[in-house]
This record gives C-alpha cells, structure tokens and sequence, in this order.
C-alpha cells in the first residue's frame, strides 16, 4: 500500500543520513550552542536578508507555535487565528496550555481576510473599558495554511500593516514553508516574508528532516531570552547539533545546482519542495482528468479532491490518503500529500489508477 | 582538546545509526502509532516485567518531567523532590509552568530521606484546614541522582511504603537509569524498580540514542489520555518511529551476547552503560591516587572529584568537564561523565595525566 | 440621572445591612467556617432538596466560574459554552487563563442547542486519535443566559442526558439565578434544577447582596478538595462570615410571607427578583407600545429594545443603559436591567417618558 | 472564651459600617470605575507622596499577591522570597498557580538579608548559560513579616540597591502595613515606603475593613494593562465602590485627630493599628512578667509568646490563640494577635490571667 497520507511518513533526505553518519562521534556542546547550529543560524541570517535575526532551533510544530506565542503575549492576551488554523484545531490546547486565548478570526479556504483582523482589533481597542475581554496580542497564519493555500504578499503587508497601527507582532507558522515558496502561486520570497513578519519558522519536519523547526526572530523586541522560554518548554534538544546539522544540510546549496549561485531556491531545502509541489500538481491534474471537484483550490504539496464512493472503492487498500471529512452528498474530501519521499514511481501509479 | 562534560556530547551508537539508514523510505503512521514503537513497547513491557505498563516515548528529560507530573498532579498539589533534583535546579521552571510547586526536601548527596518525606506528608495531611498550603501529591527521585548517587532497594521500599500510606505516587526520574541499573553498587533489577514505583522512565539521550525518553507507567490509574498530555505538552514526535527504532534497538540483547539469555542486563542498553560506569570507576581511581578527595562518593558514570588549583591548571585546554562549583578553600569540584561513546583512549589520556 | 445599566448599582438589600450591623463586633472564625456559613450552607441544601450537597461560598463571579471549571477538567480538556456565553467573552479569558480552552458552541438567543453539544461531544470522541484535539470535558451554560433568555426543563434535561452519555458534567451558571426562578416564563423549581445538573451557584451579587456566590456541588465526584481550589485560586475570603450571613439572609422565608411556608418561593432572594422581573415586564410592554422592535424576546430582569436614534436622543442625560450595540441601520440595541433596588419611582418615570 | 487567634475576626470597624449605610442605595458605576474609588485613589497617592501612582483595590491578599506578581513576572521568572513568606506557605500555590517559581530564600526571624538576595541574582547572572534555571525576576518582602518583625529603612534601602542594579522590582506586601507604621519601632514613613519600593499594598482586611487591599505601583513600567490582570485573575469586584469607600474611610483624618493636620499618621488606618500595636505590647510584657520566652521578638499587632504546658492548660476554654508549632521540650509557641477590634476590657482580662 502507498500512502500519502501525510508529508512525515518516512525518515529524511540522504544528505542528512550521510551528515549524522560523518559527524557522529564529535565532540559538541549541548543545546544548540554548537558550531552546526551556529553555521545553519548564520545560512538562515543570510537568505532571509536579516543579519540581526535571532534564530533557533526547536524540534516539533506544537511546541514551535506554543513556546513562540507565549513568549510573545502578556498572560491577559490572546493570538488571532483562522479558525482552520493548526493552534486552533489540531494542539490538544498547547496554546490555552500557557494561559492564552485562541481569537478564531473567520477563514474561507484556511486564509483570514484583513478586515476580519482589522474588526478584531478595532473592536477591542475601540472600546470603553476593554479590559473585561482578552486582548488581541498578535496575529498568527500558516504559510502555505493547513488547506495548502498561500496569502499573496499583498494580503500579507496589509496585515503588517493593520497589525503594526495596533503594533500587534504579526507570527507566521512555516511547518510547510518550502512547499510554499516553492509553488508556482507563490508571489513572494523569504526576504519577503522576513520583512513582512516579526517572527516566523522555516519547517523542517514536513520538510526532507528527521525533525525540527527553525525559528526566525525578526522584531528585535521579541528576541529577549527566547532561550529561557524553549527550555522551560521542553523544546531544548541536549543535542542541539542535530538541529543545526540538519537546517545546515537543507538550506546548503543543493549540490549541482549550477555555477555557485545561491539563495533559498538554489537550496536543497526549496529543490525538494519544488519536486512534491510539481508531483502533487501532476495528481491534482489526474484527478480533476478523473472528474473529481475539489474541497480547495491548492497549489503546495497537499491538494484536497473530492471523492466519488466508487473511486474511495478503488483506492481501498492500494492508496492512502487523509480523510478529510464526508459531505452530505456522501462523497468524501481527501487530503493527498507529496513529499521529497515521494517517488516518480508511486506518484505515476496513482495516475495510472486514475486513468482507467 | 577531550571533553568530560557530559553524557550528550556525541551523536548516538552505531547501532541505531544503522537501522536508521535501514529504514529510512519505510513509510509508517506518525505520531507514535508504528510498528517501531508498538515493538519497543513490547520489549519494554517484557523487560520490566509488567506486561500491563503503558508505554509512551517522549524527546527529552524536562519535557517528560513536566509531562508526567503534570498528568499525574491535581493544581493545587505539589511535588517533592531533593532540593538538587533536577526539576527543582535544572528546569526553568518547567513544572512551575504547568502550575504546580516543586516542594524542596533537604537532600544528603543528591538523596532525600524517608523520615523527611513522611514528615512532609504527615505535616500537611495531620493539620486541621491544610487547605492553605500545597498539597504534595507525588514524590519524585532521580535514579541516579544528579550527584550519580543510587538509592538502595531498602530505601525506594521505604518510599513506596509511606508514599502508599497516603495515596501519592512515587517517579522515577531514570535519564540515566542505565547507568545505575549496570552500577556495581546497584542491588535492584529494572523489575524491581518497576514494581517499586508508580511511574518511571529508561532515559535514552544519555545512554546512546540520539534522544528519546521511554515512559513506564506501572500504575493503571495514572494511564488515562496520557496522550493528550504527551501532544498538548508539545512531546509528540512527528516522526514517532524514531523514538520506537531507537529504543527497540538499545533494548534488544547485544549482538554477541551469548545464547539467547535475554533481559535488562543481557541489552545493548545496558552494556553500553556498563561500559561507561567502569571507566568512570577507572578515572574515580586515578583521581584518588593523585590525592583528590570527592565531593560525594558516586559509583556510576559521574564522578566529583575536587580539583587542586594545580590540577585544573594541568588539565586546561587539554581535558573538559563541568565545573560543579568553587569551595571556599579555592579548590574546585569538578563533575567529569564517561559515556557509551568514552573511548578507551582517551580515558587512558586522562588516567596518564592524572599519574604525572 | 436614572441608570438601568446593570444590576449591581447599589449597594445590599436593607435585611443584609441590618445582618452586618448586628453582628459586626463577633468573633468568628475566618475562611468560611464559621456558623453563619454553616447555616446558609444548611439553608441552600434544604432549599436545593439536595442534603449530600457540598456547598461553597466565593465573592465574584468570574472566580466562581473559573474556580469550579478548573476544578472540573484535566488539563487537555475544554469547556463548551455558548459563543455569548459570559466565559468565553467577558472574563478576560480567565478560564483560558487556568489552561483550558473554552469550546465556542453556536448560540441563538443566548443558548446552545443539544444538537450541537451532542455533535460537539460525537466529533471528538468518535474519531481515532482524537488527543490531538482539545477533549471536551464538560458543559457550561447560564441560567438565565446573558441575553436574558431561559432554557426549559426540556432543554435541560436534553442536556443532562447527553452530557452523562459522555460522562461530561453540567455546569450551571447561575449569577442571576433568582431571576430566572422567578420569571413568569421558567418551568422548573430550584429542586429540579439541582437535579438537572453536576454543580451550579447561587448568584447574589446581582440580586440583593453587596456580593457573593454560593457554588452548590451536587455530583459527589466533583466535591474532593474544593476549597484548595478556592484557595489557590484566591476566592476565600477571610471573614467568610460575611458571604454566609448574606446568603443565611436572602435565602430565609421573607418576612411576612405567611404562616411558615418554606420553600426557593418564599425566600427573599426570589421575592426581591420576582418584584425586579415585574419590572423589567412593565418597561418591556411601555417600550413595545412605544413601536420598539426587541433584539431578543427575554423575560426575566434583563430587557433588549431596539432604539431609534430619536428615543435615543430623549433618554439622553435622564436614562442610562447598556448599549450592546449598534446595528447597520443606525438603531441601537439597549440592555435595561431592573433589580431588587429598582424603585416604582424610577420605573414609572422611564415608561412615562416612552409614552410620550 | 475570648480569642486572639487572628486580626480578622469581626467585621469592620463602625465609621466603615456608618457609610455603607449612607451611600447604600446611590447609583454607581461598577468595576472601581466610581467616584468612591477615585477619591480613595487620590488619598493614596497623596498620602504616598506619589501624585503619580497608579493605584488599584483588590479583595483580599492571595488574590492581590498573585495577580501583581503574575504582573510582574514574565513566565520564565520566580519571585525571591523568605522562605517563612506567605507565597511561600500559606497560599496553596497561588504563584505556581499562574506559572512561577517562588524561589525561596533562608529567612531569619521572618526576614531576608540583602547579602542573600544578592548572592542568589549573582548566581543566576553570573553564570554562563543560565537558561536552564529560573531567573529571578522580583523581590518579594512582606512589612511587617509574617512573624510581626519589621525591615529597617537602612535595610529596604540595600534591597532596593541590590534590586536596581539587576533592574529586578521590589514588591512590599503590606496586609498589615498600619500595625508596621504604627509601631515603636518602625523608622520609616508611608511616602519613604512608597519611595523605596516598586509596587506594594495597603491592607484593608487585617486593619479594619470588612475586606479590601489597595495597591500602589509607583514603578510606572509595571502599571500597563493592570487592569486586565485584576479582571483575569477573579479580583475585579463589580461594586467596586465598597473597596472605594472603606479606603476612603480608613484613609480620611480620625475623627477629632486635632486642628485639620493631615497626613498617614493622623489617619483613621494608623489610629486604629496605633492602638492595636498598644495592646499586643501590652500582652507582650505581659507574657514575659508571667516567665515567658518569645520565638520572636516583634513590635507590631502579632506576638509569639511560648507557652508551658501549664499556661497552655490555664489558657484553653478561655482564651482562643493560634498554634504555631511544638517545640522539642514540649511548649507551644503561640501567636496571639491584636486588632483594631481588641477590646481593652479583653486585653486586661488576659493580663489578668497571666498576673495570677
């Protein structure tokens, strides 16, 4: 059975395998105050434009986002979200965990609008005596969100800029980041989005390494003692090179990529988004060719056809996929994810399928 | 320049590496829901003699610390603990964080007594009105401590006797549980320990994994939803099958173990920490016959020894270790940690210098 | 100027007053054990019908509300509530504050329906793998809801049968309980309600005492320790006596109400509401007959007329009330809240001005 | 029987009682946002010295000690404290509950040293990496202690050095402020408190009030969004006036206190404490004509006389005192208080007892 179910099904790209394998019995201080993380902290400076940002290393998405808003938002202060989004519907409560309110803000296809976030924010500032409700203290999204939809860089200065009038941080969760900037929808590049946000992640979990997620600090404001809220967290790895090695080997260049250019889509990192984005693409044609609709229009790594009982019939047992939920029509919304594991092989079998 | 410092300075023992690279494109559920895992808890449950256990894999010790006291602690109740022990000293605060005191017993060489904790216990429930203070609701011990002391079978029987007397559960914090377990001075088995406590752990970022910490929970009304504490807590491993494949490789027999024996002290767990625990004994010896009093008398794998100013002067620059803390009398107690990686060569380097 | 904004204008009902003066220079002891609580405790479980019943007294209602759910729920759990419902928009997020995510239910008229709580409740505990989601653990409604309005016995009883399905508690916030029992619309007694659900409390802040909360836990399995949570959670007031002789007070027979009769009817607390309802009528059919619309058909001491922007202008200077809001076509909805101190003075003043 | 147990007894003292009657039935605002309130604000501030203060009534003290702490503190810190504070004993956890270590400090005769409290941010700062520990992020000191001493103004001075040079606040928790000002001993003024401290309170409860703490942050970075933090943590009482007017009262010039002079010792608050420190010294010298030794020697409302058994035997049905503890040798130490509601015709009755 070939499962695409999800983007962390198998291990990680060869190129880390081989890193760990080389660096294994070195000697390195623990968490993260080695040379890896420092060397993968000054690559991260470099392609985000960003020669201040303070960045680390953490291990997972749910501790990434919690231990990022809680060291951004004051104990009476609550994050704006989709009400699709991640920190939303799919933490256990990681966020409620550290005593703030997840403000769901309305979502069509995973995105909220900036009028939504500017009503928000308006209607609790605007008011006599607010302090009877939560405060909006920063603005979380998902870039791509969890429906595999990208914002536009317009979409997102005008949310730096509605946030910055109520000098709200504006936080964006990059689990997928790659398969972002790797779409062909995608309208803008990390430098971009590093002067857009104050503080975002680079995902390497969903992303070709056996874990971690690279955060990027970008408002100098939010950057004091970050290192006391990831240990307090639990999300201070005591081999901490592991993390640095692993964003080393995937933001490097990617090997053969031409003569010495560089910049995030010259790195292995991008190359292997670009890949599953281009096979999720070709699966996104082979199931419209079979006439399903589609939950979303989605152009990362994860696309969301509707299916037929009779395709759910024919994909039993040789293909797997996330369900996503039943319509009342009794058709079932599908998740299929690529990834840098997914094979030409699977990927054509799958098509195959779809064609007959 | 060899460092001593630590017991995470290297990646993990070439076993794991191995099956890593094994089964590096095997696609499996995440989350904790593989075979990997499903087979390590097996083991474990074999190991410990308690085919009934709930086993849960975590990433490191401060996220299991907090995890399993804040599952098992109501708010208004506390846990006691060595004022050394690592959740009081070393944590950030983590379990502060999740709402509960950490109550501070005096402690002798990294160990509480029995009589203080039943003093704890009987001062707060033998009151009229206790409500004002902390409930202690758990005991928790590090086995070893952080001073590489262990705790006798006598003395966790004395525990689990007065913990019993009023409800509260005892845990064990075993991130380096090897190491005890393959201690010379150790006169309890793995079974043993799981029988003696509620709740424990077999740390595995100290004893050769690359991180990872198995939870055993002995204690059936202590099992409900632990899962949700595991994710809402930020602890659960995307690609859960790398904490299953390591731990099902350091528990299974070593390889050349003979003929088929099996149990804890037969594992490459074990043997590993075996290994470690004699050359920490070997350098214990070679800094006693170069007239070095100890700190606290340890037979694992961390010895404190206090460091002439004329031996720290020697050892600059050419051997590291932790500084454990300046006395008065100007001397320095210094912690040095063999582990599975220490090499033979290099602890000879140091017992060479210790003879000079 | 004559204000109707709320119900907490003034001070205490003249009885409560009287108590204070008479027994000012006792000593009793502190924290709530002193014999004036031990009578209103003896006096709320006759009334409630409910002998077994643990009853506690705190001061305001945002604490109660946040002590009892954070007494109720484990830490990965949340509390399902009407999207108006009080915790969810106007405390500040104090429920989030102790960990717990409060679960937005869809509310008409201020209340939720069983449909969605039972769809609530299927969704989660229907799915494999659910502890990536908040767990729903228990249920909080008002009675009356904030928008004035009242569930039936029916509804009630609906919700009873769903939440014990799921073994969820129901919790009933009563801050303005009498004037729910007093409504000419209500259907059940107090005895009924105390029957209908696991733990609820007697508001009297809003309904004749200078303050107070009397928190009645009727499930036996929700009462161990509560007064450490009242504790830590900084509601138990020192001098106790004062929430006890309050509460001994508005729930002892009115005087004058006839020949020993006893019974929720005949006590003050309801007199003072039914007296405050009538009221609130009076002014509902003086604003209906002056052609106002109704933002919601609600009968007990709160009343929500749509104004038009000339009635607004009237009132102006003479008549204070709540603004709720405005809606798009420029009317505004008002709250006007009657309560034991509202005068027949005042009252007829206000519909005088709507007749003219 | 006749009790000294504690200072929170009896209800309030009789010009609080005469203005509740006065103002019961006046319309308020509620929330603290009346004119009550704001002329008790501008009392304290004048009375302070400090016309810039924000100034803010709570409820009671766990509540008041938490929620400026939590407004203090960011979430990786913990607040110093005497190891015999009530954070540290008598609070059930209130600080842990909102997420902070109280980092307790070695404490003589309710006391910390400033060689102490420097040693303890010396250690923390001075340290290379030191996020795997709590930092500390406030001084917490209770005036008078919890064992009736007081601080000299030489040694406020030193902890507000100390204090500064880490940029760490100093909060004084004054519940019994009044019996501190108003005693032989203390050789400080209200304005020179105001001065040495970032944020402290003024006891109502223990002093005279039916309840109540008013707190004065002078530091003006700790006063944004106080507000939200009062309401978050349950202590924002809806009639608010009640707290305004029992300040206001407490606060005003005694009654017949002479020609129009002005100022805290001239105050009802300070009369009330004066004449309660008269009394306890009284018993004091008492206590200690009839033989007896003091745990500790202390010039305020609260004296700790040790009693033989004898005494123990003569005292019991007739005079109430709290139990400290049991010495050894088989004497109980004994805390009686005096208040503002100790009768002199009581007071002799125990020098009485103890004269025969």
């Amino acid at each position: 059975m070939i499962l695409f179910n999800s983007d962390y099904l198998e291990g990680c790209c060869p190129q880390i395998l081989q890193k760990l394998q080389d660096t294994n019995l070195e000697q390195t201080p623990g968490y993260g105050c080695d040379d890896y993380c420092e060397s993968a902290r000054a690559l991260v400076r470099r392609l985000c434009g960003r020669p201040d940002a303070d960045v680390h290393f953490l291990v997972g998405g749910t501790q990434t986002n919690a231990t990022v808003i809680a060291s951004v938002l004051k104990p009476y202060q609550g994050v704006m979200c989709a009400s699709t989004g991640h920190i939303n519907v799919h933490e256990t409560g990681a966020v409620e965990h550290t005593g703030h309110k997840v403000i769901a803000l309305p979502s069509v296809d995973g995105k909220v609008s900036g009028a939504d976030v500017q009503a928000c924010l308006e209607g609790h500032f605007g008011q006599d005596g607010p302090e009877h409700e939560v405060q909006p203290g920063m603005l979380y999204l998902s870039y791509p969100t969890e429906l595999g939809t990208l914002y536009t860089r317009e979409e997102l200065t005008d949310f730096k800029r509605v946030c910055g009038k109520f000098g709200i941080p504006l936080f964006v969760d990059g689990a997928r980041l790659g398969y972002g900037l790797a779409s062909e929808k995608c309208d803008l590049t990390l430098q971009e989005l590093a002067s857009l946000c104050d503080v975002f992640y680079i995902g390497g979990t969903k992303q070709g390494a056996l874990f971690g997620e690279a955060v990027v600090i970008c408002n100098e404001k939010l950057r004091k003692d970050f290192r006391y809220f990831i240990k307090q967290g639990g999300g201070m790895l005591a081999k901490g090179r592991l993390l640095g090695l692993q964003f080393e080997t995937l933001l490097s260049p990617e090997q053969g990529s031409g003569t010495g250019a560089e910049g995030m889509g010259n790195s292995l990192y991008v190359a292997l988004a670009r890949e599953a984005d281009r096979k999720a693409a070709a699966l996104r044609d082979a199931f419209a060719a079979a006439g399903c609709e589609f939950f979303v229009q989605s152009f990362t790594n994860q696309i969301f056809p509707i299916l037929s009982p009779e395709l759910v019939s024919r994909l039993e047992g040789r293909f797997g996929y996330q369900l996503w939920r039943v319509l009342p029509d009794g058709r079932t919304v599908a998740r299929f994810c690529t990834s840098w594991a997914s094979s030409t092989y699977n990927v054509e079998k799958l098509i195959d399928l779809l064609k007959n």
